[in-house]
C-alpha cells in the first residue's frame, strides 16, 4: 500500500468550459505502480469543479451551462462582487455546488467508469485560467 | 493496510428512483476484514448519482425529484437529445450535478453516518436500469 | 500506510450558516503523523453538507444561501414535512444536493487547496445544531 501523487496543468477558456480530463488522469495512473485502490481528482481554486458526464458536444457546450445559469445566473446579484469589485460571484456559487473533487475506484489499473462516463473539469471563472489538477492515487 | 473491492447490482425504475443502498454497502464491508479507513461508493454510468438523505417516503418519492425538476426540467431543451435523438438530457445534467460517488469514513467497522442518514442511489434515466455499484474499501 | 481518525464538534446557527472549518481540519492533520495521502471530511447528519468556497462575507452570508433558496425554497411544499410535521424539508434537499463529505489530497502535510479556497460546513437545518465532523486521514 502506498500513495502516488500526480499533477498536471490544463488551460481553460473559463465561462463554463467543460474539459474532458479522463486521458490525463489515466496517464497519471499508468505512470505509477498502483493497480487497486482509489483515485481522488481535485482542482485547486474556488471557481472550478470536477464531476463526470458523457462528454459529447450537447452536454459539454450547452446543457450543463444552461442548468448552472438557472442555479446561479451570471447577471444575478452577488455580494461577493461588492466585496472584491469583480464579476465572478456566480462562478464561486456554481463551483461550491459542484464541488472541487471526485473519488473513483481503481480496479486492475482501470478507473471504474462507464463507457459514456468521462471525468470533466468545469471552469466557471469569467476569464481564461491555467488550472492545476491533483490526481492522488492510494492503494497497492 | 489493504484494498477490498466489492460490487453489487441493483434494479431501478429510473425516473428519479431513490434507492436506499445502505444495507448492501454494509454487507460488502462486513464481508471483508477492514475495520478502519474509508469507503467509496460509486455508480457506473452517467445518468445516476450517489448521495445521502433521510430515507423516508416524502423525500424519496417527491421532494428530491421536485428540486431536480427545477434544476433540469424533464421537458427542457437539451442539445444532448439532438445529438442522440433520445430523451434523457435532463438525466445527464442531474447526474453530473449530484456526482457519481461518495466517500464515507469507516471507524470500528461502522460507516460514520447519522441515524437518519442513509446512502442512496438516485437513478435519473428515463427507463429501468440494472445498475452496478462499486464499494471500494481502503484501510486496515 | 495507516489510517488516522479524527473528530471535532462545532456549534452552528443552522439556517444556511456557512462555517470555515479549514483550521480545525488542519489541526487534526497536524496532530497525526501522516504527511501524504487523502483527507475525507464528513459531517454526520442529513441536513448539513461540506464543500469548499472562498470564505468571505458576501458568499458566506448571502450568495450561497440565495442559490440554495432557488433550488429548494424554504417555504416550498415538502412531503417530508407532512411525514414528520416539521419544517426542514428544504434543509434535507439542500444537504443531499451538496453532499455530506469532501475528499482532498494531502501532500507534504499540506491540504491541496488554493489560497482563496476554504473547507466549509453549511448547516441547512432550521435550528441551532452541534455538529460532529469526521476527519479521516489515509496515507503515510
Amino acid at each position: 500500500m502506498t500513495v502516488e501523487p500526480h499533477k498536471f496543468e490544463i488551460n481553460t477558456h473559463g465561462n463554463n468550459h467543460v474539459l474532458n480530463i479522463t486521458e490525463q488522469v489515466n496517464t497519471c495512473i499508468q505512470s505509477g505502480a498502483i493497480r487497486n485502490g482509489i483515485v481522488t481528482v481535485s482542482v485547486i481554486g474556488s471557481t472550478a469543479g470536477i464531476t463526470t458526464t458523457e462528454f459529447e458536444p450537447g452536454l459539454a457546450t450547452h446543457d450543463l451551462q444552461h442548468a448552472f445559469e438557472g442555479i446561479a445566473p451570471e447577471n444575478g446579484d452577488y455580494l461577493h462582487e461588492e466585496t472584491w469589485h469583480d464579476d465572478n460571484g456566480h462562478s464561486h456559487v456554481r463551483a461550491s455546488l459542484l464541488g472541487p473533487s471526485i473519488t473513483i475506484p481503481l480496479i486492475n489499473a482501470e478507473l471504474q467508469l462507464g463507457t459514456w462516463q468521462q471525468i470533466v473539469l468545469i471552469d466557471f471563472d469569467t476569464r481564461k485560467r491555467d488550472r492545476r489538477i491533483i490526481v492522488q492515487v492510494v492503494g497497492g
